[in-house]
Order: C-alpha cells, then sequence, then structure tokens
C-alpha cells in the first residue's frame, strides 16, 4: 500500500513550528526569519510535502488543464502533434482536456462552456493536414488560442504548421545535389493545398536551376496505389526520367514497386524522395530507413504550441516550421 | 471578443429567484418545488449556465483528471493507445495528465507526489510493447492504477495488451484458409516476448493442421532491410515456399521487395501476411490497403483502459484484445 499524503500539519509538527508559521513559510506571504522559511522548507522537501495544487488553482481560478480540439484525434499526424504538446505541458504540470471532432458550430459552443466551467487556461486546436482552410476558432473563446498543423480562414489566428512550398523546394534540392536533371513530379488532389504548394515550392527550384519538370505534374490521390498507376504512366511516356519528387511517402511506395518491376534500380536509375518521415511515425527511434524523405515537422509543432500558449502573450499570424531530408536508400 | 461567463447569480435573476434558490433547484441540495426546480434549469439552460467544474471538483477533493505514465510518447504504438485514451476520457470530461519517461524509480516517486498534489483520480500507465516485462507501478498510488499495450512484472497488476499468442495463429489460419502449406517465417530478435509468442502460436496452429514450418523460423530484428536479408536466404534455402509469415509489416515490406525482384508474384506464388497495420497508423481512415496485415487492437486498448478506469473497481489480471486481419494485395 502507498503511504498516505503529507500534510501542512505533518510539516509544521515535524518542523516544531506553528501551522501558521509553516503556512507563511511555504506561501511567502508574510514577514518570518529566512532562517524558519529555510527550516521549514527543508523539513517539507524531506517529507515529500505538495501543495495540494487542485486547492492552489481553484484559489487563483487558474486549473493548470489545456483545453484541446481536435478534427480527428485518430488522424496520424495529429496524434503526432497531440502526443508531442502532451508531453511537453505535462513537463509543465499542465494537463489536457481533449474534445475530438468538436469543430461544428454546435459542438464548440458545447465544448466551450465546458471547457469555461473547467476554468482551462488556454486552448490547442490540432487540424489533421494543410490541405484544405478550416474555419477560425480563435474569437470564440476568452482564453489564449493556437492553431497546429492546420490552415485558418483568419490570416491573423496564431498558428504553427508545415511550410509545404519549403517542403517543394527541399525535395527538388536534394535531387539536383545528387546531379539529377530529368526529374518528375506524382502527387495528390490538384485542388489540395497541400500537394499545390509543395508543387510549386518545387518548380521555383527547378527553374532557378533553368530547368523545367520532365513530365507534366500528374496530380491524383495521396495513395499507394495512385503512386503504382501514375508511375507506370510516366515511365512509359518518359522512359528516360532519372528523379521522381512523390507527393508523399505512401505515394513513393507505390512508385518504388513499379519503378523496381521494370528493372530499373533505385536510386542508380530513378532516384525517389517522398514527404511524410512515414517510417519514424512507424518505427521509434530503433528504426529502420528505407525511403528518403522529408520530415514536415508535426514533433517541432507540437512543442512549440505547447511552449508558446504557456507564454504571456501569443502573436498573432502563421509560423512554419522548417523542414529537413530525412537521407536513406532511396535518393 | 467571447461573451462573458453565465454566473448562477445570472440565472437566479433571469428566472426571478433568490441565490439561494437557485442553487438549490441545480444542485438538488433541498426542498423546493418540482415547478420551481424546472424553471430555474430551463432558464439555465437557455443562459447556458455551466457550473463551476472545478469549484465542484474541489469540493468533491476530485480534479476529473488521470495521470498518464509512458515509457516513450513518441513510441508510434504509444501514440495510438495514448491518443485513444485521452479521446475517450475527454468525452466524459476527464483531463489527462502525461509524464512522459517517468518509469525510473526516482523519477516515479516525484511524479507520485505531483499527481497526489493535482489529486488525479487514476492512472493509466502506457508501454511501448509486448517484447518484454516492465517493472510494476500499482503499489505506489493510492488511486486506481491500469496499464496499456505492456506486460507487468505482476501478474495481478491490471493490465489491457495485444495477445502475440492469437496474433500468430490468426496469421496461419489466414494463409491455411487461401490454400496455403509451405509457410515460413520471419521475425524479430529470439529473446523478444512479442517474436515468441507470436511464433509459438502459429506453430501451434500449423500442427493442428499436420504441417510444420516450410524452414526453421528466422530470427532476427524489427527492421526492413532484415526482412529483406532473410528473405533472400531463405529463397535460396526453399525456393518452393508459398507464404511468408512476417514478424510485423516493416520486415514484410523488405520480404516483398526481395520476393518480387527474383520474379515471383505476390501473392500468387508467395502470400506475405504482417502484423502491426503499419498502414493505418500512417493513412487515416481514407487509407489505401497494400499489405496485408494482423492489427493488434491498439485502439481497442485505448478505449478499454480509459472506461475501465473510470468504473468502480479494477479486476486483477491481464486483459488480451483480440486481434483482426486487415485483409489487402498480398495474402
Amino acid at each position: 500500500m502507498a503511504d498516505s499524503v503529507i500534510t501542512l500539519s505533518d510539516v509544521a509538527a515535524a518542523a516544531g513550528v506553528s501551522l501558521s508559521t509553516a503556512s507563511k513559510a511555504l506561501n511567502g506571504t508574510d514577514r518570518i526569519s529566512e532562517a524558519t522559511r529555510e527550516h521549514v522548507r527543508v523539513t517539507a522537501d524531506r517529507l515529500g510535502f505538495r501543495h495540494n495544487a487542485l486547492a492552489r488553482s481553484f484559489a487563483r481560478g487558474r486549473s493548470q488543464t489545456i483545453g484541446v480540439l481536435t478534427h480527428r484525434a485518430s488522424n496520424p499526424f495529429t496524434r503526432v502533434v497531440l502526443a508531442t504538446a502532451a508531453t511537453e505541458l505535462g513537463a509543465k504540470e499542465q494537463a489536457i482536456l481533449l474534445y475530438d471532432a468538436r469543430m461544428g458550430d454546435r459542438d464548440v459552443t458545447e465544448s466551450i462552456l465546458q471547457l469555461r466551467a473547467r476554468r482551462i487556461d488556454g486552448v490547442i486546436v490540432i487540424g489533421t493536414s494543410t490541405s484544405f482552410r478550416t474555419p477560425s476558432l480563435t474569437g470564440r473563446f476568452d482564453v489564449p488560442v493556437i492553431n497546429a498543423f492546420t490552415v485558418s480562414e483568419d490570416p491573423q489566428d496564431t498558428t504553427i504548421t508545415a511550410d509545404d512550398f519549403a517542403i517543394g523546394r527541399l525535395a527538388i534540392t536534394h535531387l539536383l545535389s545528387s546531379g539529377r536533371r530529368r526529374i518528375a513530379h506524382i502527387t495528390a488532389e490538384p485542388h489540395d493545398m497541400a500537394a499545390q504548394r509543395r508543387a510549386e515550392g518545387a518548380a521555383e527550384i527547378l527553374a532557378d536551376a533553368g530547368l523545367e519538370w520532365a513530365a507534366p505534374v500528374r496530380f491524383g490521390r495521396w495513395r499507394e496505389e495512385w503512386g503504382e498507376q501514375a508511375a507506370a504512366e510516366l515511365l512509359a511516356q518518359v522512359p528516360d526520367v532519372d528523379a521522381i519528387f512523390c507527393g508523399s511517402d505512401a505515394i513513393g511506395r507505390g512508385i518504388e514497386r513499379v519503378v523496381r518491376s521494370t528493372g530499373r534500380q533505385v536510386p542508380g536509375d530513378i532516384a525517389l524522395i517522398g514527404v511524410d518521415n512515414w517510417e519514424s511515425l512507424m518505427h521509434d527511434q530503433r528504426g529502420t530507413r528505407h525511403l528518403t524523405t522529408i520530415d514536415v515537422g508535426l514533433e517541432e509543432i507540437g512543442r512549440r504550441v505547447a511552449n508558446q500558449l504557456l507564454e504571456a502573450d501569443l502573436e498573432p499570424g502563421t509560423q512554419y516550421v522548417e523542414p529537413h531530408v530525412v537521407i536513406a536508400d532511396t535518393a
């Protein structure tokens, strides 16, 4: 059985002072000698005394709890941001209260009432992508709100998110650095903002190098089977392509299977680079590496939203985290 | 700007009753007429009044907060359990306070003091695997403790976890059902309990069918590159193998690449089944499917630990969640 909770009375008794003196010593609310204060503090530490944080936060009208709204907590990207933010907040004694799929008007109104009743100190809104704009929730709360991995309809909302333009630039920069010149791009839906911005960033770096795409960009789906289909078409039309920027690692896995099935070597004949660092989502730190990829910075987003929310003032506007290349076998 | 918090005084004024009557009506603590109670309730609902949950939980000595200890919150499996449990708890107005990597003796002692100070109502301990036993923490808390996705050193600890034996049985049952008879197994370290139990469950089903492994089980690493290496050796020694049970999806991806590189068809010549449902960890519900796999039930574990912890009494001992086959292209 665990031992019982140490109370302020226990500390006072062990230190040989009155309850009132013990309270003053630990709360710093009145004049007592520094020697007495130190004696009580040392005694409290020795006994393992902790203030009742619940009572203290009640007195302050704060809960040390952050509300978290997610579009879909089962989304793999959301989980990374959520787990990282929760870890960062926990290290600072901040709890989270998670409301999943409460982004609709009616649900948000209900959530706001419940969160107010808990006297939460702030709100983190976690999206699932940078593929589309999401309604702003900032004005609906009377505590600070910060957005993570999303694109808010209100550009003044404090938002920390992935930089798709930089992702596209980085992918092509990496392929050019290994001497590739006939580069193609296979990616997701043409109306998807993340796919668009990655393609734009990539095209800018190509243009800077005096190059063009080796074939028109193939827009399709965020799917492994789309990678297979598009790669088969591409290789039939442009057999001498020497690199493919894959819009995601899933698309890249499908592309790789088709490229190899034609007898081509990867990366010898065709280099492949994806986006998402899928393998790190699966493999933990003992991770194997196979597909060269761009990590969009989800963990960094989680850390930064947690830390900025605990700061005094949030800066309005969007902050982008820097993507980075994860080099493996394919490029 | 958001509107201000509705207080009990606002409700009393709007309902035309005294503050005391409003309080009695909403707290059910004294005799007032049912008509008055109903009138006050309707008024409170109309205004969007919510009790101050922080004050109520303080009065009850409860925090509506669950402590969560993780070995490593950045582990992909941990993230699934964590996100699912947090979602389930949030739906019931329970916050979580996450302490990552606080499993060591010294850190646990400190965490216990901090969690007590928050008056947490219970603890969830989330592991990273069923590969090894972990020290029991149950006796160190004076609130209910439940373990998720781990193997506790104390079999009496309430633990909800994956069933590796059933995973092995299910994989072979699926391969046999499609007529495979010359089945091999490539998996992780021989001392890894999850790898061992999966191999044992698989061997039992083979024996029931009057069969043996087509080649000795190859133990190695949880890595894609180990899948490649082991598959190359296997195919050189036993070229007529017609199915491979892959210890994980990562191993399976490496195996598939080598099998296809020899000109064999998947699943025509060789069927492949993995474990982990890696693609669901990456793809969300719009998921593509490529590798046939066993889902070990991480989301079910997350849901169940949350719900059982909120129940009155925890049953001692280990509960296993049922794995299920996710059929895709390779078996």
